[in-house]
C-alpha cells in the first residue's frame, strides 16, 4: 500500500537513527537545498527560522506571507532579496524562481494540500508541517502532486531528529527493555484564546489529536516499530466551552498491534501532558517530557533501578536544523525521506479512524 | 442501589483520610478485634501476620488451613491455641468459638463467597480479600449473607490506609491540579510458574485484570472520586504462552466519568508496572510505585515545577495494620468499613463491563 516498508526501515535496531546519522556524514559537500518558508507565524519565525543558522545544507532564500510588512522585516533579517518575498496569489510564480529549491509549508492545516501542491506544480520539493492535512484523501493528492512532478514530499516531524526519542527506538529494537508490551503517550496543552485558528474545525481539520496527539500516535509507532491493527477510541469535550464549539478536547484511545504490544494514547486541550513510557517484559523506557523543544529526558527502568540516559549525538546540532538538512540530504542523493508523504498518509488514515470509533463507540479494524 | 454513598464518602477533601484517621483516634480503647486467617499462603503468612504486631485493636487468635503441620508451626509462632485451628471442612465450627470474632478470607478468589457466607453464617465479621469474589452475582449474595447475619463485611484494599495514595485523593479534591481531566493507571508483574492458581480461571475468576488491574481500577476511582459511566477494552493475550492458556494477559481499558475526566487503566502478567499519573488543568500528581508494598513516592507537577512530596502520616503504623484496625474500628462504633462489600461489589460490575467491552470490540455503558 505505501511507497516504504515503515516496518523495514525500522525494525532493524535502530536503522532510522542509523540512516539518519549515515545521511549527515555522507552528504556533507551536497549544494544546500533553498528553502521558501511558507507562512510566518509563531513557528515558522520564532522557531524554524533561527534554526538555519545551525543547518550544514539548508538555506533560507524565499518566503510566503499575506502580510508584506512582516514578509520584508523578516526578509532583511535572513538576507532574504525583495524578488524572493512571494504572497498566497503570487506564490505559483515561484517556478520562475532558480534560488528556491523547496518549500517549508508552516500554515493552518487545511492549508497544507493546497500549498503543497501548487509547489509541487511549481518545481519545488517540499516540507510540511504535521498533520500533514485535514484528512487522508487530501493527504494522497499531496503525494500524487508530488510524485508527478519528480519532487519529494516531506512531513515535519521533527522527532525522528531527536536524540533521546532515537535512542529510545535504538534500545527498544536491542532488547533492553525485553518484548514491548505496552506504550502510554500522553501529549497537550491547556488551550488560551477561543479565536485561535486551531480551534477552527475548517482550518485545523481537529482539535487536540490534529495537533499534540499526533505525536502520541508517532510515539506508538515509531517506538514499536509496528504498524496497529485496530483503534478505539473516546472523547471528552466540554461543549458548552467557547474553545470546544468547533473542535474535540481530550481525546483517548487505544491502538493494537500485530505484535500483540498495546498502545494508550492521549491528548488534550485542557491539560499540560508530554510523557511516553513504553514497558516491556524486563523494564521500561520513559521520556518525559518526550517531545518539547528542549529539556527532553529519557530514563530506563530495569530491575530495582532507575537511571537517566544520556542523550547520544543527534544527526544535527538541533532536531530542527537536523530535520531541515534531511530533505536537503534527500534532494542530493536521491533518496526517500524517512519521514516521507507515506508516512504523513499512515498517521492521517488512522486519526480518520480514531474519529470513526469515537463517533461510533466501537472498535475499528485497520 | 449501594449502602452508603461513596462518593458522597470521597468527594469533600480527604474525607476519607479524615475518616480514616478518625477512627484510628476515636477507637483507641475499643476491644481488640480477633481474627482466624482463613488460608496460609504467601500474602497470610509473609505480609498479613507479622502485621498484627503493628496493629492497635486487632490481634490474630485462630487459623484456618488445609495443611495442619504448617498451621500448628504458625498456630505456635503467634500463640493461637491447638483448639482455635480449623482446616476447611470443620470451618464451621468457628461458630462455637468465642475467641473468634472475625476471619480474614486470604483464598484463591473462587472460595472467597464460599468462606464469607460460611463465616456470616458462624456469626463472624469478615475482612475479604481482592478481588472481592469470581462474579459480581457472588459479591451481591455475600454481602446479602452479612447484612442477613448483622455482621460487618469489608474488603482488603489496603491502599485506602495508604498515606501517599490518602495524599493524593486530598490533593485533588483540593484542587491541586484543577480541574481532573486524565488519569493513567497501570499494574502488572511477570508471571512465572503456569500452574499457579492465578492462573487458572477457575479459580482466579480472571487474568492481571483479577489480580492486578484491580489496582489500576480503584486507583481511577478513589482518585476521581467518581462512578464511571462508560467503558471501552482491548485484550492481549498470546494463548499458546503455557501460562496465559485459560486468562488474559494484558488488559486495556478506558473508563469515562461523569464530570469528563477519562482514565486509560491497564494490568498485564508479561510486564512490571506500578504507576499511576493523574493530570488536570494546572499540573499532575504521580504515585510511582504507586501501590507497592513499600517504597510508594508521590510526586507533583505545578508549572514548570516537579516535586516530590513527603508523606504525611497515615491511619496506622502501617497500610496493613490499619487496614486491620479500621474493621475492628468499624465493629465497635457500629459504621460501615469505607471498603465496604458494596465498593468491592462496584469493583465487580465495572469488572465484568470491562471483559464484556473487550470480547464484543464495543463501548459497554454503566
Amino acid at each position: 500500500m505505501d511507497g516504504i516498508d515503515r516496518r523495514g526501515v525500522l525494525a532493524g535496531g535502530g536503522a532510522l537513527a542509523a540512516a539518519a546519522l549515515a545521511a549527515r556524514a555522507g552528504a556533507a559537500d551536497a549544494k544546500p537545498l533553498r528553502y521558501a518558508i511558507v507562512g510566518l507565524g509563531y513557528y515558522a519565525v520564532n522557531v524554524i527560522l533561527p534554526q538555519f543558522a545551525n543547518c550544514r545544507s539548508s538555506r533560507v532564500t524565499g518566503l510566503v506571507s499575506g502580510d508584506p510588512a512582516k514578509a520584508r522585516r523578516i526578509a532583511a533579517q535572513y538576507g532574504v532579496p525583495e524578488r524572493s518575498i512571494y504572497n498566497y496569489q503570487n506564490y505559483d510564480r515561484i517556478a520562475d524562481n532558480p534560488d528556491i529549491d523547496a518549500v517549508y509549508v508552516i500554515l493552518p492545516n487545511s492549508m497544507h494540500a493546497e500549498y503543497t501542491i501548487r509547489a509541487a506544480k511549481a518545481g519545488k520539493h517540499v516540507l510540511c508541517e504535521k498533520p500533514m492535512s485535514n484528512t487522508a484523501a487530501e493527504a494522497e493528492a499531496m503525494i500524487a502532486a508530488c510524485k508527478r512532478a519528480g519532487k519529494k514530499l516531506m512531513i515535519g516531524y521533527r522527532i525522528h531528529f531527536e536524540p533521546n526519542n532515537l535512542n529510545a527506538i535504538r534500545l527498544i529494537r536491542e532488547g533492553a527493555i525485553g518484548k514491548l508490551r505496552f506504550i502510554d503517550a500522553e501529549h497537550g496543552f491547556v488551550q488560551g484564546d477561543p479565536s485561535k485558528w486551531r480551534l477552527k474545525k475548517a482550518l485545523s481539520g481537529g482539535g487536540s489529536l490534529a495537533d499534540m496527539g499526533i505525536y502520541s500516535l508517532q510515539a506508538a509507532r515509531y517506538l514499536s516499530g509496528e504498524e496497529p491493527n485496530a483503534v478505539l477510541a473516546r472523547t471528552s469535550t466540554d461543549r458548552t466551552d467557547p474553545r470546544f464549539h468547533e473542535v474535540e478536547d481530550l481525546i483517548q484511545w487505544t491502538l493494537a498491534f500485530p505484535s500483540g504490544a498495546v498502545a494508550s494514547c492521549m491528548s488534550s486541550y485542557s491539560s499540560a501532558h508530554n510523557h511516553v513510557r513504553a514497558t516491556g517484559s524486563s523494564g521500561w523506557l520513559d521520556l518525559d517530557p518526550a517531545t518539547s523543544y528542549e529539556g527532553i529526558t529519557l530514563r530506563r527502568k530495569t530491575g530495582d533501578r532507575t537511571e537517566t540516559v544520556p542523550a547520544p549525538a543527534g544527526p544535527g546540532k538541533t532536531m530542527f536544523a537536523a530535520q531541515l538538512d534531511h530533505l536537503a540530504d534527500c534532494v542530493a542523493s536521491g533518496r526517500e525521506p524517512i519521514v516521507s508523504g507515506e508516512e504523513g498518509l499512515r498517521d492521517m488514515r488512522i486519526i480518520e479512524a480514531i474519529y470513526r470509533s469515537a463517533q461510533t463507540g466501537r472498535t475499528v479494524d485497520l
